[in-house]
């Protein structure tokens, strides 16, 4: 390996974010919980979130206006307004919420910096990433963050390109197979998938990966000894 | 002038943006003349979106999610829940018109292509933004394109960094004097502003700058005799 550049996914990966948004949906839940049962809302949800992607792109703006339009959906427009109020209350509250660090993720970065360019590469709402990386402390081990708008093959394609380095260059870690792993592989990249015990159903892939720039490890520290050897 | 980074502000710089905005408010006054006159509702509209732009940053979802805000607000939760689907289509409008480039910018960037580094330099909405370069077609003139989750000096200068140039070989032409020009020329860098007819009042300043850096130019193509010779 001749790795140039290191690219860290940011939620679930250096932070806690999944169980913040399920943390938010069950209050949902129960703030609908007159018009439909929990799983029925989940699905609602989920329709209309998948549905308003292209437009809205993904982070927590998009996921509380999708909330919103669920509301008015599944309650046929007989909601209250306080209970809008409430969602957006949620979404401050989200918003708001203080950084989290995954277990050995500032030791890992300490131990990577000035041996490779490290950056962080993340989907989500710009505004919210960046003010999460500076709260996080995190941000002068990275030379920069890229917010992607989408991480498929052409968006890694991209990045690299702005970044000057080939993919065989680059080694990107995250928790999600289907976006932070298999496009990374597919251009000719590196990929270490380090799983967070919960995953958005729309990140979910069901099928093994078997690749020699593969690796899968339970915490960034394990595969610090790759990286420095 | 030893340029050789051009960036250029998106909305309002290469296509309309701010009168959708414009257009959008007077819908909201009209949903709302019930309750507060045209000029009121501006006034709490305005005061809430400065209180969240911390928060929310800049852009439609933030402005949506603002305005729903200010609804319940200005009628003391008293609106309609089919007002607040109002506000949500107002949004999804927003997020789908069609670009209107500005005149001369698609001439100005195909004499400046090839013989500069082009990139966009602009805030708001980062997944928007990417649609809308994408759907502008000017992408292949652009090297890349940077959203910014603000336009204040250390922005610049970490751009800048990135970019790997000294301020001094950086232009940036832009429709906002507190935005594209004033950070743009304290740290070194060359500006040249490009009024638009309407401009959002979070943007206006009210002095005149004098400055050896400074350009005002009535469009984009008057700019480039100084660019091309």
């Amino acid at each position: 390996m001749n790795i140039k550049v290191i690219a860290f996914d940011a939620d679930d990966t250096l932070w806690v974010n999944e169980p913040f948004f399920q943390e938010t949906e069950k209050k949902f839940y129960q703030l609908m919980e007159d018009y439909l049962p929990a799983h029925s809302v989940a699905k609602e949800l989920f329709k209309i979130e998948i549905a308003n992607l292209d437009l809205y792109g993904y982070g927590i703006k998009a996921y509380i206006l999708s909330m919103i339009e669920a509301a008015l959906h599944i309650s046929e427009k007989t909601i209250s307004v306080e209970a809008i109020e409430r969602i957006l209350q949620y979404g401050k509250e989200m918003l708001d919420k203080p950084i989290e660090l995954l277990d050995g993720v500032e030791d890992a970065l300490k131990a990577l910096h000035g041996k490779y360019k490290l950056v962080v590469a993340t989907k989500g709402d710009l505004k919210d990433q960046h003010k999460k990386l500076h709260e996080s402390g995190l941000g002068h081990y990275f030379h920069h963050i890229e917010v992607m708008s989408d991480k498929q093959k052409i968006d890694y394609s991209k990045m690299l390109q702005r970044l000057e380095v080939d993919p065989s260059e680059f080694y990107m870690i995250g928790n999600s197979l289907k976006s932070d792993v298999l496009p990374v592989l597919e251009i000719g990249g590196h990929a270490c998938h380090i799983p967070f015990h919960t995953t958005w159903a729309h990140e979910q892939i069901d099928h093994t990966i078997e690749h020699p720039n593969f690796r899968q490890m339970d915490t960034i520290t394990q595969l610090l000894p790759l990286l420095l050897s």
